[in-house]
């Protein structure tokens, strides 16, 4: 017996838009991402695919991007959870830093290994700066193990916990799960799900508002990759996820 | 030591502005539902009141009215609770049935009874009505208490459990709720909450998208009566509401 997850990063969000790192900075969609979360819903619908519980961060854009895609397929009443161990990779000092301006000034080299290091966090991100949520009351219940930098193996160390216990729970009493959430905490995942290796991990772009869908066993192993709704579609948004900050 | 309960009416629905009743029917908001709905987010933002939880119902115009109202307060990270007990009331065989039609065709006194009459229900919904939720998936855990018709006396007896266990007990763990619903669910809550008479609730008409606030002691009583954040435009919508079906 095996159940389905569907895998969704929200869709274009402003900071996105101007390519600006975002990470825990909790800014909206733009009118595109509105618009490709409402046709990630419909694809959901098209294929039949009827998520009966929902998982998402605790930030808007993940947040938005599930209302309007759960609106289009019709599946607003599902019940909800969020947690911070879904949060997208906090970028830690480069937090509301221009890609293409940091790319420029530290060099290709440094950028990618900011970007794509497995395990090197970028410097951290002082409490007192504009962009930490230090102060942020939704991040109150975890005072303690707020990140103010994390590399991915950072965000699968905090993710995995919230995989096992609460969305394979889901899973296993039988519903069909939709998680959104972040291109890192998603990356996260499928590198978990697919046994993708700390090397390979570096050239995985997950494209946004396009979903991603398994089987998953009762043990919490997939019976295949992950296969995405519209291929060809999602193929080309990888493509451009890859080619951010040039 | 009071707690702050706010209540809130969904914004204009597609069938509000048709003049059906709609009862569990599943219709969405119209535009100027959305912005009645943005609207209250901004009162509730203005004022400083900030909800920690949310309770809607498991109707879409009182979810989009809480995702609207939410994002506009910068709070879509809150935890959300559903509940059918929150619904509004089930309109029986009335649901779909043109409001001035049913006024002219069965008489003031008759419509007037099915409208606000405390303790006789409109006839019997057939399972096999297009109108009917029998099939709807939202439903399945409550198929031997789902409803196919109620008086304002029935809303109460299926809302005050949920009142007791959910919504009064967030309170009392000291957040501030947020609670969307419907014209006559909330009129229950209100009846129950300001003791109101069976006769004199008749009168009480809630206006869409206006934020009512209530302080609520620990034993779910309250300091006084309840208070919109905007009374003006409050006064108007009341009105409105009275005078439907003419």
């Amino acid at each position: 017996m095996t159940h389905t997850l569907i895998l969704l990063r929200h869709g274009q969000s402003e900071w996105n838009q101007k390519n600006l790192f975002t990470g825990w900075v909790d800014v909206r969609l733009t009118e595109k991402g509105r618009s490709e979360a409402a046709a990630a819903g419909e694809l959901l619908a098209e294929a039949g695919m009827l998520p009966d519980v929902l998982h998402t961060s605790m930030l808007s854009r993940a947040i938005q991007t599930a209302n309007l895609a759960l609106d289009t397929a019709d599946r607003l009443w599902i019940p909800v959870k969020r947690s911070w161990r879904l949060n997208e990779r906090h970028y830690g000092a480069l937090q509301g830093l221009d890609k293409a301006e940091t790319l420029e000034k530290y060099g290709e080299q440094q950028f990618m290994e900011w970007r794509r290091s497995f395990d090197t966090p970028p410097p951290v991100l002082d409490d007192s700066s504009e962009w930490s949520q230090a102060n942020d009351p939704r991040y109150v219940g975890i005072d303690g193990v707020r990140p103010q930098t994390e590399c991915l193996k950072d965000v699968i160390d905090r993710l995995l916990p919230y995989w096992e216990s609460e969305i394979l729970s889901d899973l296993n009493a039988g519903k069909t799960v939709l998680v959104t959430a972040h291109g890192n905490s998603l990356r996260a995942l499928v590198k978990h799900l697919e046994g993708i290796s700390d090397e390979d991990i570096a050239g995985l772009n997950i494209p946004t508002g396009m979903p991603l869908v398994y089987e998953i066993n009762e043990d919490g192993t997939v019976t295949g990759p992950g296969r995405y709704l519209d291929p060809e579609a999602a193929a080309a948004g990888a493509a451009a996820v890859a080619s951010q900050g040039r």
